[in-house]
Formats: C-alpha cells, structure tokens, sequence
C-alpha cells in the first residue's frame, strides 16, 4: 500500500505517542516531531508507511536514547494475553469450525496495536470478534491452500498478539515458521515477545530482518526474501504487513481488524471490518 | 492557551483538510504539508495554535492559489442556519429563561466548525444543547455583569454559527459589536459572512483585524486592541477565540463547546462537555 496523504498527521500522532513514552522531556518531543516535519520531504506517497515508520522510530531512538519505548507495555500485553490462553483454546475446541474460531482468535488478537489505538479492552474484542461477520472472508480459499501446503510462513505483527496467534498456530496442524522484526519498534513482535508468548512450543521464530513496523521486502534481510519467494502459504498478520505487502504477486493470506480508515479504503472495506483476504488466490 | 504537543498532528490534519478543499493536486497538497513540517521548528509551544493557523493558512493560500476555500461551505452553513432561525427564536420566547436558553442557542451554533470536526448535524446538535448541563456555568455573573454594562463586545467565531449569534444578541438588550475576522480563515464569520447571516440588523460589525483563526491580541488592529481594552462587557465564542485570549487579564466570558481534548483540559472540563466561564470575574 502506498502512502496516503491522510498518514502524514497520523505520522505525528504515532511520533508523540512514542516520544512521549520514551521521555517526559517535552523539549526532545517537540525536537522529535521537528524532524519528522523536515522529513516529509523526502517521504514519497509511492513509497509504503512502515517504511516511513522505519524512519520515525528511528529518531524516536536518537533522540530520546530509548531504543525500546513499548518494552513494558509488550510485556503486560502478552502477560495479560497469556492469562486468556486456556480460555481460548477452549473456545476452539468447543466450536463447530475450530480452524475458522482460530483464524478470529488471530485476528482479535490483532486489537493490541498501540501504533493505531491506545485504549482497547481484549476479552471484550474477542468475544465481538468471535460473533462478528468478515467483511472479506476467503476461507474456503484459505483450507483448501492450508491443505496442500507442506509449511506455513506466519508473518507476526505485535507483542501480545502473539498468544492469540499461537492458538491458530496450533490448529493449522502444520509446521509453522513465526516471523518476527528485527528491533523493537513500535509493539511489534520480537524475538523475545515471542518466547514470552510461547510461540517456540509451536513453531520456529525467525526475524525478517526488518527494522520497520511492517513487512517491506527491499527492507527485509536476504534469508527472509528467499524464504519468503519459496513458500507456497504465507499468513500475514495485521495492517503494518498489509502496507508493506499488498503490491507483492505472491499469494499471502492477510488476516486483520482495518483499523485506520486509510487501510480499510485501500482494502475495500469500512472501518472496523475483520478481514480474511487472499491476495493472487 | 499555549501549544499543546497534540496540536502538532491536528493542525497537519487541519492542513490537509483545507489543502483538500482548496485544490484537487495531491502534489501541492503534499508541498503544503511539507512547508508545514518545515515550519515546526520556528513554532514555539509558549505560542497561541490560532497564531500556527495563521501561517497554515497563508501556506494553502500561497501555495494553492485558493484564498477561500470553505467559501462554499461557509455560505452553505449559513443558508442553512438562517432556516432554522425563526424556530431558534420560538424556543427562546417559550423558554422560561429566554437569556440562558438564547445562551445554549449560541453555544449549540459553535458546532459549526470545520476546523475541528467535519460532520455535524446541527439540529440534533441545538436539542442536545438546550437540554446538556454546563460543566461551567458562570451564568449568575454573566447577568449581573450584562445588567451593569452599556455595550457588549461580541467575538463571533464561525459563519453560520452567526445566525445563533443573532438570536442571543437580540436577547442580550444592549448595543452590540460583533467582532469578525479580517480574511477569510478556514469557515471563521468574516464581514461578508455576518451579512449575509444578517447580522447589521442586530449589531455593528466590526474587523479585529486578525488574519488568524482566533483572536490574539497581537495579531489585532490597534482599533480593535482600543475596543477591547476598554470593554466593559465581552463574549468570545467558540474555541480559537479561547485558545488566543485565555490568558488576558480583562474580563471575558467564553461561550463555547469543547470539541478537542486539548481544549478541554486546558479549561478542565471534558470533551464534549458545554461551557459559559468567565474569567476575571
């Protein structure tokens, strides 16, 4: 997805949300948000937002010194995912479709995203979630690819997450490799999140290499591109994967809650929609 | 008030909005938001936002061609204000406080701002208001003040929120002069604008002088700066106008709905919450 000219506030508000958590320095946040205003110029709409984020945290960091501004609030989410874990798996295995009840979990789980929302109460978006219909829904698309594949690439979005994510990992009855990003940045997913949220009982961590809230590939390390031009099913989690990857013409199945108008108009759908949606299916 | 750190992202959203408006060339808009960010680092936080407008507002100008770009939208409001003014009337002459009711007619009229919110449904907006209590009400103060003065000083604040303006200075029973801007600044009430809401039927119109969206004294005419210094008795209406005179040592009374959360702290109500707050009282 490109940039919109609608991100460019959206760049500030995610710059003071993360400067304000990495100091209470007011002067180093005005700074901060100074030299997102100089960068604007170098930003093109052909190029895609996590990109862009790539260079906002990255001041975030110089000029605060605070290379992880999120590192508690990752830590409390996927604690308090955690707590939700055996509920969860309980809701799969009591419904009807538990592969489908899975793929919902995932996308609830998707609600702890502090680059979009601050405020969110996770019981209660999962069980919204659980009774909500897709806006976009290619699951008979989804089994019958899950099927024939031999390996899942899951590609992660944020901390906490995670969990939810594990729960649908452990119902696709394949093996599953978890992407993760390569810094801390925003509250995505890193390795460390992830063995806090115990993806490693269920599936083999890997980083993309990335140091951007989201899959861009000419971002990603080599490893990561050839792993991901071979795989043959790729689920991508989350709207910082979709910006980065909805131009690529490989098949990748996008699960997500469109959080931001700008996504869910380039995708197609209101905001507020959970989506299930299979690109080059 | 100063600036706040979350004014930053808003007056980018404000930008793009009037950019929007004023041209359908995404480049210049994307230019328009550039110059902005260039801008940041020459804004200080001990500035009023209404001066930051100003310099927003010159740069659509400037680099759109467009001087009026909510030209339609003003006339729009208006027109659409003045249907309902013999029913604003109605109320106020049924109301067992025509003054106060008159008060919340004006007050509900704030609503009309595109500087803050793009959507509004200004009669849902006026029964709302008539029957919402004041998180402020300095209504006692406001009377005997009125009773005691010989003139009233009127900072109006947006076109078609004039029309309500109208009805509370036909309740206020003294002479009045209705401040306006001296350009046209997002949908603020300009003298064109009081016209056609027919204003000089009620009071005299006058021009501040300001070319920003919010009266700051500095940014005044001398004649307007006189007026001011030696008014016995003002109403400034609306958010801008808190924003550029909150912290003068005359007596004022701001008639406003908090629309943003920045404002509302500043004050110390809630968002959304209806206020009629004296100060140096």
């Amino acid at each position: 997805m490109r940039t919109y000219l609608d991100c460019i506030p959206c760049f500030f508000k995610q710059a003071l949300r993360a400067g304000r958590l990495a100091t209470d320095d007011e002067m180093k946040i005005k700074k901060l948000l100074e030299e997102v205003g100089e960068m604007l110029k170098d930003i093109s709409i052909e190029s895609t937002p996590p990109e862009t984020g790539e260079l906002i945290y990255e001041k975030v960091r110089e000029i605060t010194g605070n290379v992880d501004p999120y590192l508690e609030i990752k830590r409390e989410n996927t604690r308090k995912a955690l707590t939700l874990y055996n509920l969860l798996r309980e809701k799969v295995e009591k419904s009807n479709d538990g592969l489908l009840t899975a793929i919902r979990i995932a996308i609830a789980g998707n609600v702890m995203d502090f680059g979009v929302n601050e405020n969110f109460d996770i019981e209660q978006e999962t069980d919204e979630i659980l009774s909500k219909d897709f806006a976009i829904c290619d699951y008979d698309k989804f089994k019958s690819y899950l099927d024939e594949t031999d390996k899942v690439l899951y590609i992660g979005d944020n901390a906490g997450e995670s969990v939810f994510d594990r729960i649908l990992i452990e119902r696709l009855n394949k093996p599953v490799t978890y992407i993760v990003r390569e810094i801390p940045i925003i509250n995505d997913v890193t390795y460390k999140d992830a063995l806090q949220a115990g993806i490693d009982k269920v599936a083999t961590i890997f980083s993309s290499g990335t140091r951007a809230p989201g899959t861009f590939l000419k971002k990603c390390s080599r490893e990561f591109i050839e792993m991901f031009n071979s795989a043959k099913f790729i689920i991508s989690k989350g709207q910082g994967n979709y910006e980065g990857l909805s131009n690529e013409k490989h098949r990748i199945f996008f699960l997500l809650k469109a959080k931001c108008y700008v996504i869910a108009n380039d995708i197609g759908v209101s905001e507020g929609d959970i989506v299930l949606k299979g690109i080059n299916v």
